[in-house]
Order: structure tokens, then C-alpha cells, then sequence
């Protein structure tokens, strides 16, 4: 028999987990064993698991036929509207009296709306209005089906469903775990606590956060109704806890500023849902995560509108938990604290000193205080051999082979300045020679004071990272031959100097010769280019803790 | 007579074929004669006629005076809108008591208000939410005209309007003929019976495919019937088959897939008349083209989110009707198999003989398949003079030159890998010297086993077609000389490889030279390219049926 | 006291300045001097001034905490909405019994929500629906306020506020006044007054807008009435006026084409006020600015659909006032009459006549007639000393320099066909030796007629302004040596030619030699570059009135 059923089995598996995908959407958590569990607690209610996973298969099986997008049906962003609406079903026909054929023909009808509308909404939403249309095919066809069948909205409110006794909880405690429930449409302690206790499995971050969504939540309501007035607040808990859930712990990588994002989220839901249930009274779209949708897009829209992320940042890239993604960030901050800056290459192959610093004593200063100079010193710290101090062609730096600190354009050459004599500076042509390269990765370089028609390059040209530029010379306000680097944030002369930091070199020291991912050399730093593969380095800097020491 | 009343005439034609167009573009016709028609039709209630016209002429004025786009105004684009109000107005005030002067005003009124609607949504529709905006100016500005008059909106439910009495017809035929005029305000099966021989005279798919939709609609109505809901199902039956017009013939191009989506756009188009009632009920808006229109959006939105078009393609282009665009597909899909992949010049000037093919046995597999091997062979297939094996310069295809198979920028150069020994293989550079170029019109091509220091170009140079790029070799896995040719999925190297094919080349067998626009010659054909123009070709070969044989 | 004072005044200070640009930015107006006198009108009603200020002290500090936009905090963006929510709590509180507390806690949450919801709609709107957004928070925020009490929604139609006594004026100016009160939300003839006032002080032309926009909203008021609707057509007078005053000098430069748009916004106005009223009634949203918000919106959208902006354009930058916005339009039409079309240098660093001018006698017409020709000439009008016609080599412009009209990248060369000797033409290649550069701030230019062989640049390369690109010969369809410059509307060989005109160059007359900043030179003309920086003289162009004369 086994032999029999096995690919029937097999066949049957890979809905069965979009469906467990589908349900662990609804808490915007990508684990499929949370939402096994969820679909596990369905089972208070056998006919919600039925309706469930039917409605699973069928619009698995129809987004197959149309093509659309393989992931998005397998991680459930396409079927969790339609297992809600299926819930939505079983609930609302569950002491009705209609026959068998009307009930499953409106469970198909609804499953293939839903799943249409989500499509159309999961194109349009991200693409036109830049936010996510989480569950709102779910509420409009849902919402819809109320409309038709408006005596089913009036008995919504009804609790006898048949489920457990409840025990007897402080009444907040009741409170938010019937709201926890509600989400699977089984408004009940138990219930509730299944539900808790599979999120819990999945982030006990996420659940804190939801808890105190609700507790922003219950705050508003007890002001509203201090104001006099009377609505459904407590039976809408499961959009606090919702929204706190999303921005404190998803949308939002979890710190202290994202829990007060959350207590404000649920606050704000709170607020939606008053002004929802006035707006949509008796129509049954008040018991609909309407208020959930419209805090979270308000209060996404607001915060992209900052002008610096603070403490609250935007979650980057896919983690398994929100405890995940604090983590991934806790690493890298203490990794690369410069990652954010503009990495540029030491624009020379030999081992230089830095003579003056950011924001040093004699000329990097205010807006332009992040540059940096170089020269080459001999081992005894001198830059030309002793005595010849007034000879440019001895200089160590003159005539340096000055490099591409980074593949990019170059945006602008200035040539033909003469060289000064040693000690002498010509304030007329402040920069001298010089060229301005727009890197590909960001930042607008400047390199000075190269040899009078020292510059290789011209303006338009393409340079890969480390390509020859020219050679180093005297020209500008510059009294000893030295290369001036500095990041700029536009590309006329003159702009203010932006941060950035030189990348993959070493530092020597007396304990040795030390490699760096990235930073700001300080004055007196003898530097020198790593020659070694960046993507090498790089990648092995994110497997071996610490900085590499060469 | 004739002499005078000709230039006035002249002046008269200009908007009233305007206003033809007007007319089929309600049904997203783009013929003015099927508009003539239509408006023709619009005789059985002359004040209907009057009335439309009038407002067509003063809607063009306007356009004009507003500098609105000329080609919106003759394609009827901007005054349908105004086309149907003026026929809304038409038909509220049929059995008005009010004023001539109240009733025109009214009209200029409305014409002007949904001009500038119809303007502001044609700039805001496509641009920000990427959606036609249809007759949704219209529905607006009508459906605010009947809140205003809500005596006149409980009115429109009364047939009695004057026009000819209807014959004895099987009751779908009535609805449906009814529906069809009901578009024009006419609810009778003898407009009916006009508009449907207008829309006939311009495309019988279309025809068909409204006749399923409004099909699929009925079906949905007496599903909703069954589960006990009364409305008005019928009466919004001009939903229904708009709806299958639009999607499954206009949108997309017919076949039977746009004939299945005709089905469910009728349907979905009932569920949503459904909704519109219950959500509108009382407010005049019930009777509104709305559900037509969100049907259409949402199912085109869902339809775009599909990975792969499969059988159901975007119309792409401007056709006559619907069957044109069908026939204008099956033409190009059997003139040019290979047109949606990448098209790749050869890349050399010479004959040359394909030694390895796509998914062949040695090295092109798995996903580098797509990859062709080139060699220059002699009349008798040898790839050097017998007897000279060992020696790599007396190697024919040895110092071939690589020219660009088109237009675009160098991304990668690698050189200076030796050349190996005739039969060697150096497997720590796979590729040996190579370069890789992004082509302007799609893909991103690898050429590889030149000569030691035989690529003239630099990363970030741009080529042109058939421009030198350098000479092949024996560098890398290559036991004998040969050009690789592949296109790979991104720029990466060893990305996996994508389709492509050559394009305009010669393939030489017994039977002659044949030319071919397009394809994957197979391994051992002898090709070479043709040297003439492929813009001359390329035109020609729209012309001239069969590919041509040189 | 003064001394210990001092920094408290200095802290108070910034957020009162913040009050008042919130209170300008209600009339779309820069000057925080007009939003002060607007401020000390509220001190008709000082419940009204302590309710602002409290609010905008709190959203400022919140909007400092999340980091929004600091010059969007300052310039009143982000708090007039909250200053508008302000007004709106102290009004419906003005007589409740409501103790302090819950009044202090309702403007609190109604403050933290209108700026959440302003921050998140100037987020998206610009961004994703391309519209201002204007007073829509404060619509959103106040009209839920007033949808959770009907009964304060009910008592707003009172107006015994305890205002002073209004004098007797004719019906229309007491009804225009209490509109322009009503913005501040005091519907008072003295309050209208002190509004007026404080408008005329920015800008008179405003205030005329405004009066026309109002006359605009009243004319259709009266048809309305006359078709037997009865509604508050006369207390919605704010939004006329305010439409009239947006559109009419904000949004568009003044001029008489703008008035008579600001008469069509206040009309238009007025049939959203009707729209909006039969909507919403009871809701209390039909007090609200709501049809302002949706006049500006599809007015803004409809005229960014024309071909042509015509004699109404759009406010292009910040200006004090609508005054000072036409003033500035005025004088750069005066100044640089062609600076909307593209502009190139003087392909040449000589001397030159222009043989062929625009629409020309000979080949430059019809679809081609935006060409130029140019010569060489000695100072006896001849292109080659007397007795040479027979030489080409003798011609003054034969080998002459020609260099790139502007900074841009090559697109095409075509080079290699043979020169004419004189008087000769080559039927079979028109243009002969050219080059099409695309210029980097507009315009697609050919040069043609070079040397056989003697173009200096290639395909994609980037040249400079004046950088050398070849020597002119007599290829082509070229009697004599000659330079053709034109300006393509697309890239194609053979595209039609657009308008186009020099910059910067002198032409020589009896009188000497003139500069020009821009302009096409007539047949004959002697012209030549101008070689000093276009920088420097653009800037002193600016400065000095007419045109520079070398």
C-alpha cells in the first residue's frame, strides 16, 4: 500500500507546505514550520483546515497555469490572501444553511477572485505605489463577499463558534489572546495561545514586539474612550499587535527605536480603526485588517521621508527571524564601521607616508577636512635624499606613478601648470594639475598636484582600478611634491570634500606590517597597497573574525 | 448652392469624423467607419445624435484652444469620454421639464468638466499607475451628474423611451442585444442589432469574444442567483461583454487562451457589478460602466505579474482589428522563430566551419550550453595543411580575425595567456585571452581563445558591427585554434549561458548558398556572413514571403 | 530679567518663525512676514492662537526627533497641516464641556497624526502620484475627527463664535470676506479683512486671482441653482478662492491666461464643492477643502497633457511672489528670446560667411530648412583668390578646422568618399564625409562635407566643446568647400532638421563687431566664434541690460 500512496504523497507535499508557507505569511514570517504550526491550530476548527488547504490547492494549481512567478507562489506572498479568504469562508457559512454545492462553489469563486486580485496587486503595489500590498486583496474580496450577504457580517460579532471553554485570565490577558486568535479567525484563548506559541517558536523578538503594539493599541483606545467614545476596540486587537509586529520587528531591523515604533504603530492602528469603523459601519468591513494596511503604509511612507536613518534602520536583505537581522547588523556595524563611506584604493603601488591627515592643522580644513596627502619618505622618514632639498628631481615623490584609486570616469583634467620649485607655492592654480574621477561605485575623487603634462588620461575616459593615471609633481599650491586625495560631493572644483577611506592596505607599524579592510590612515601612517585580489580579501573578511594581519 | 455650402462643409467633416472615432473607440475600435455607424445607430433617438454631436464639436474646440495633444483628439481618445456624457445628459433629460437653456447648459457644462477630466486622467493614468483610463472620466462625471439628480438616476431604470418595439426573441438574445445597445443608451434589441452589425463590419473576433464574456457573465449571475443574491445582473450585461472585447481581443491577441481569459474577464466583471451595486446602491453609480473598468485593470495587472506570456501575448502595435494582430503574430512567428532571442553577427569575416554546436557532447553542456565553436576549414574539411599538426602557425583558423558580432561596449579584456601547443590544453585559464561585450540590443556575448596579446580593444571601449576586436588563437582549454562564441546571462564570468542565435548568414551545402535571417547552424555546417546590409534584408525579408536562397 | 530671559526668547523664537511660514504656506506663499500678520489674526479668537502655536511647538519637536527634513520643517511644508488640525480641534472644542485634559490630549494625538500622515503623503505624493499634496492630511486627519463626532460636525455651521459685529456690505463682498476668514476658520467680515490684508501685503496679483477664482465658483453656483440643486454653495467660497489663487499665480506664471484659468478653477471648484457635498453629506467632510485639493490635482494633470505650453507656464524655481515669477519669466523672454531651443558654438575658430541661412533658397527646405552653411571668405566676399575657381586646394575653406559645436558623443562617421573638384556635386552621397554628435544638453547636430579621410574622431567617442573633429572639404553634394551644420530630430541619417541657434559668437556689420548671446545669423552675415568663457559671459549677461556689444 505504502508503494501505492507514496507519489500520491509526494504529490500532496508541495501544496501542503505553500499552504504552510501561505499561513506563516499572514505573520510576515518566512518559516514554513511556524506556519505548519499555525495550519496545526486550524484544527480547533476541522473545516477551516479543509477550506485551507483546498483553497490552496486550487490557487496553487491556477497560479501554475498562469505562469505567475514559481517564488512567489512557493513562499506564500501570493497564497496567504487566498487562505485567509478560504478562513473567511468557513467561518462565514459555518451555521448557514446553504447546501453543500453553494458553499464549495463560493469557496472556488472566492479562491480564484482572491488569487487574480492578489496578482494584480502584488504587480501594481510595489511597482506604482512603492509599498506592499500585504493583505489587502484579502480585504477587498473579502469585504466584498460581506457586502453581498450582509446578515453573515451581523452575526460576525457572534463568539459561540463551538470552541474550548476559556480560562480564567485577567482580562488583558484574554484580551490579546483572543486578538492573537482572531488573526485565523478563532477568536479564543486557546486558540490564541496556539497562535502565540508558534510564533514565539519563530522570534521571541517579534511576539514582544506585538505585545507592546497592543499595548500602544489599548492606550489610544482608553483615550478615545475617555473622549466619550464607544466602538469596537478590543475585538480589533488583532491589528495592533499586527502592525507592531511588522515595523518593530520586520520592516525594521529590531532596536530600542523600532519597540517605540511599535507601541506608536499600535497606537496609529488604533486610530485607524476607530475612524474605519465609523466610516464603514454595519457594512462588515469593519472587522476587516483595513486599519492594520493603511498604519503600516502611512507610517513606511513617513519614515522613508527622513533625511538619516538614526537608530531606525530599514531591514536589508532576507534574514530567518528579526532576531536574525539584528544580528546580520550588530556583525557588520562591528565588521566595517566604514561601510557606508566611499572605498577608495591607495592611488599609488608603493609604500607611502601620510603627511597630513582629515581635518589636519594645515590646509584640510573645514568643508575640505577630508583629504589626505601623501609622500614617499626614505626609512629614515625623509622625502629626498639629505641636502638636496632644493632639487625637485630628487624627491621621492616626484614623478610617482599616481594610480586609479577605483574604476570609474574621469570627469575632469586640468595640465600644463609648471612644477613650483621646492618650498615655493602657486597660489593662483590652487590645485594645479589635476583630474576628477567619478567612481563606479560612488564617490567623486580628486587627485592633485601631478607634473606639469604629467596626466595620462582625458576627460571622458574610462580607468580601471589601479590603472596608470600619471605621475606625481609639484604643481599648485603644493611647496614638496605630494599626491592630495580627497572624496567631493558634486563634481565642481571646489566642492565640499565628502568622508570616505582607503581600502585593502596595510599599515606598518613596529610590530609589523598589518592589513586593513578599510579606514582612515592617520598622519605619520606609513601605507601601502594590498596587491592581493579584493574579492579574495573580501570575502575572506567576512569568515574570519577579527582584521587580517598580514 | 454647392459652391457656398462647400467650404462649411469641409469645416463640418473635420469633427464629425471625430466624433465617428469618438464612437468606436467606446468599443476601442480604431475605425471611423464602424464609429459612423454607431452613430448612425444613435438616430433612433435624434436628440441622442444632436446632443453628442454638439458636445463633440464643442470638446474639440476646447481640445484645440488647450493645445491637448492633436493626435489624442483625432483618435478620439479624448472625446469619447465627453461622446458618452453628452449621451448621458441625453438620456436623464429625455422626460426633464427643465429649460432648453438649463438642459444645454448643463451639457456645456458636463462636455467641458469631462474634457478636462478626460485629460488629466489620460496624463495621470499611464504615467503614474501604468493603466488605460478608459471611460473612467465618464463614469465619474456622470455618475456626480446623477448625485446631484438622484430623481432622474431612480428614472433610468424605465425603458419606456420611445423606441421601436422589440420582436420576439429567445430571452439571451434579448439581453444581449439589449446590453450591446445599452452601451449607446439604447436598450433595445433593434439598436442592439445596429450596434452589434457596426462592431461585425470591423471584427467578428471581437464579436465572438464579447458573446463568451458576457457568457462567463451570466454564468457568475446565476452562480451569485443561486447563493440567494438579487440584483440587477442583467441590466449590467454591456460590463460583461466590454470586458471580453477588451481582454481577449484588443489586450491581448486572439486565440484560444484570450478566448478562456474573455470567459473569466465576464466573469469577474459580474462579480464586480455585484459589488458595485451593493457598495453604490441608490447613488445612480450602480448603472456606470465601473466594473468594466476595474475588471480590466486588475486583470491586466495580474497578467503582467506572469513570468513567461506562454500562449496569451500583449497586443504589441496598432493594428486594424484584432484579427490583423493575429495574423501580423502568426506571420512573424513563422517568418522569425528565433526573434525574441538574442541575434549575434558571425564573428568573422570568413567561411568557417561549426566544430561545436549547442549542448554538444565535449564541452558546450549543462548550462553552457549555448555555445557555438568556430574553425576555419579547407575544401576538405582539414583545419590545417595535412601533415602540419604540430605546427600552430600553419593552423588556418590561427590569426583569424574576431570581428564584433555587433554594435556595443567591451566589459572584460583578459590577455597575455600563451598560445598552447596544437593538441595542449591549459586548464588554469579556461577561457585563455577572451573578452566580453555587451551588446546594445541585448545580450552579453563571450568570445574566447584568442591569440597571446591579440585583442586590440580595452574594457569600456565601445565597437561597432564587424569592427576588428582581434585575432584568434590557441590560448586556454583549446587544443586546436577555434573562436568560442556564447552569450551569457550576466557579466560575470562563468555566468550560465543564454539562448542566442546568428543572424544573417550563409549556410553552404550541396545544394548551394541559402541565406538565413536567423539561427543555430548545427555542427559541421560550413557559414559565413553576409556582407550585404541588414537593414536592406531586414526590409526586404518583411516583404518577400520564404526565407531567401542566395 | 531681560538677561535671564534672553535664550528662552531665543528658543521660542525658531518655532514661531516655524508657526508663521506654516501659516503662509496655507496661501501658498513663501514669506514668513505674511504668515505672522496671518497669525496675529487668530488672535480674533486667542483659544485659536495658543492651539497653533502649542501644535506647531510639538510637531516641530517631533519632526526633529524622527529626523524629517529640516527645510521642509522650516519652510512650513511639514506643520501647516498641523496648524490647519490645530484651528480645527479649537473650533469644534470652542463650546464643549469637554474638560481640559481631554482637549489637551485630543490636540496632542490629532498633532503627532496630521504630521505622521503630512510626512507620509509628502513622501509619496510628489513621488508616486506626481501631485502636490497639499492640505490633504489635515483634510484626512480633521474629517476623521469629525466622522468620531457627528454632533461637533452638526455645530459647525454656527457661526456665533463671538466674532465682532460685522458691518453692513453688499451680500457678495460679506460672502467673500467670511471665505477668506473661513480659511483660518473665523467666518467673519473683520477676520476675512485682516486675512486680506494679509495676503495683499505678499501679493496683489494674488489677491486678483483670488477674486476672480471666487467669481469663477459663484458663476456656477447660480447655474447649479438655476438647475434646482440646493446645497452650501456659498459657505464653500474657500475653495474658489483659494483654486483661483493656486492656479491662477501659484502654480502657473501670471499673466491674463492664467486669470482666465483661475476663473475655470474656481468654476470647476465649485462643481467638486456640489459633488463633494452630496457625497459626504453629514459626514462632515463637506466642510473640508477637499474639492480645492481636487481641483488643483486634475487641473495640474489636464494641462500637463498639452503639446504646447502656449502662453500658460508653469512656475519654473521659487520666487517671493507671483510678481516677482512673471517679472523674472518677462525679462528672460526679453533677454534670450531663443533659449528654448538647442544651443550650438560656431563649428569653426575662423572667420566665417554663412553662404545658406534657415529655409533657405537652395537645399535647405521643407523638412530640412534648420541648416546652416559656411564659408571662408577673404575680406572681398570670395572663397578663393581670383583666377583659382579651378583649385580646390586654393579655397580658403578647403582643410579648414572644424570643430565640435558642443560637448557630446559621436554617433556616427561616415568618411572616405572622395571630394569633389569645384563645382562638382556627388548625387550618390549626399551628405558626403559627416559626423551626427549627440550634444549633452540637447540637440542631435550633423557636420558635413569634410576631406576625404579626414575625420579625426570615431563612433562613440566623447568630444569636448571646440574640440578638433576634422577638416572640411567638398565630398558630398558640395559644389565648392563648405561646412553644413543642422540640427536632427532623431538620429537617423536623413531625420528631419529642427530649430536650432548659435551661441556666443560676433557678427561683423558697418557698424563693427557685435556680440551675441544666441541667435540664427541671416545669409551673408560674417560671423565668428566668440572665444572668451561662455561661464563669465553668461554671468554678465545676466547682470548688464541688452545685449553686449564688443
Amino acid at each position: 500500500l505504502g508503494r501505492v500512496l507514496r507519489p500520491y504523497l509526494k504529490t500532496c507535499a508541495a501544496p501542503l507546505q505553500e499552504a504552510a508557507r501561505a499561513a506563516s505569511s499572514i505573520f510576515l514570517c518566512g518559516s514554513w514550520k511556524t506556519g505548519a504550526l499555525l495550519c496545526a491550530a486550524l484544527l480547533f476548527m476541522p473545516r477551516y483546515f479543509v477550506f485551507a488547504m483546498s483553497a490552496c490547492v486550487l490557487g496553487g494549481f491556477i497560479a501554475k497555469l498562469m505562469q505567475l512567478p514559481t517564488a512567489m507562489r512557493k513562499d506564500g506572498t501570493l497564497l496567504y490572501n487566498v487562505f485567509l479568504s478560504a478562513l473567511a469562508v468557513a467561518w462565514i457559512t459555518r451555521g448557514s444553511t446553504l447546501g453543500l454545492a453553494a458553499v464549495w462553489g463560493m469557496l472556488g469563486v472566492v479562491t480564484v477572485y482572491t488569487l487574480l486580485l492578489s496578482a494584480a496587486l502584488w504587480h501594481w503595489f510595489p511597482l506604482r505605489a512603492g509599498l506592499p500590498p500585504l493583505s489587502v486583496a484579502f480585504v477587498v474580496s473579502f469585504g466584498t463577499l460581506l457586502t453581498f450577504f450582509p446578515h453573515w457580517a451581523a452575526s460576525t460579532t457572534l463568539l459561540d463558534m463551538g470552541l474550548p471553554e476559556e480560562p480564567a485570565l485577567p482580562f488583558v490577558a484574554t484580551a490579546f489572546l483572543r486578538s492573537m486568535g482572531t488573526i485565523l479567525f478563532l477568536p479564543n484563548v486557546w486558540a490564541g495561545l496556539a497562535v502565540t506559541l508558534a510564533v514565539l517558536m519563530w522570534s521571541r523578538v517579534a511576539m514582544i514586539n506585538a505585545i507592546v503594539g497592543y499595548a500602544g493599541g489599548i492606550l489610544i483606545v482608553k483615550l478615545l474612550e475617555g473622549c466619550g467614545l464607544h466602538w469596537l476596540g478590543w475585538f480589533a486587537g488583532h491589528n495592533y499587535l499586527l502592525a507592531g509586529m511588522a515595523l518593530g520587528a520586520v520592516y525594521f531591523v529590531p532596536s530600542w527605536s523600532s519597540l517605540a515604533l511599535a507601541f506608536v504603530a499600535g497606537g496609529v492602528a488604533a486610530l485607524h480603526v476607530a475612524a474605519v469603523q465609523h466610516f464603514l459601519r454595519g457594512s462588515g468591513w469593519e472587522y476587516l485588517p483595513l486599519p492594520y494596511l493603511l498604519t503600516i503604509w502611512s507610517l513606511l511612507c513617513c519614515l522613508r521621508l527622513r533625511e538619516k536613518p538614526g537608530s531606525l534602520l530599514p531591514t536589508a536583505g532576507v534574514f530567518d527571524n528579526p532576531e536574525a537581522a539584528a544580528a546580520a547588523l550588530a556583525l557588520a556595524n562591528a565588521r566595517f564601521p566604514h561601510r557606508h563611506e566611499t572605498h577608495v584604493l591607495l592611488p599609488t603601488a608603493r609604500e607611502v607616508t601620510v603627511t597630513q591627515g582629515f581635518d589636519d592643522k594645515l590646509s584640510h580644513r573645514g568643508e575640505w577636512k577630508h583629504a589626505l596627502d601623501f609622500e614617499v619618505h626614505d626609512a629614515s622618514g625623509n622625502a629626498c635624499p639629505p641636502g638636496c632639498d632644493d632639487d625637485l628631481s630628487r624627491y621621492y615623490t616626484q614623478g610617482l606613478e599616481v594610480r586609479a584609486p577605483g574604476a570609474g570616469e574621469i570627469l575632469r583634467v586640468v595640465d600644463g601648470v609648471a612644477d613650483n620649485a621646492p618650498g615655493g607655492c602657486n597660489f593662483a592654480s590652487n590645485w594645479g594639475n589635476h583630474l576628477i574621477l567619478r567612481l563606479d561605485y560612488g564617490g567623486i575623487v580628486k587627485l592633485a598636484h601631478f607634473m606639469k603634462n604629467g596626466i595620462l588620461v582625458k576627460t571622458g575616459q574610462r580607468v580601471g582600478a589601479g590603472e596608470l593615471l600619471g605621475y606625481c609633481g609639484n604643481s599648485g599650491r603644493s611647496p614638496v611634491p605630494h599626491i592630495h586625495l580627497h572624496n567631493q560631493v558634486t563634481t565642481e572644483t571646489g566642492a565640499p570634500t565628502a568622508p570616505f577611506c582607503l581600502t585593502n592596505f596595510f599599515i606598518r607599524s613596529a610590530d609589523g606590517v598589518r592589513w586593513n579592510f578599510a579606514g582612515v590612515p592617520k598622519v605619520g601612517a606609513r601605507i601601502a597597497p594590498a596587491t592581493v585580489s579584493t574579492t579574495v580579501l573580501g570575502t575572506l573578511a567576512h569568515l574570519a573574525p577579527g582584521a587580517a594581519t598580514y
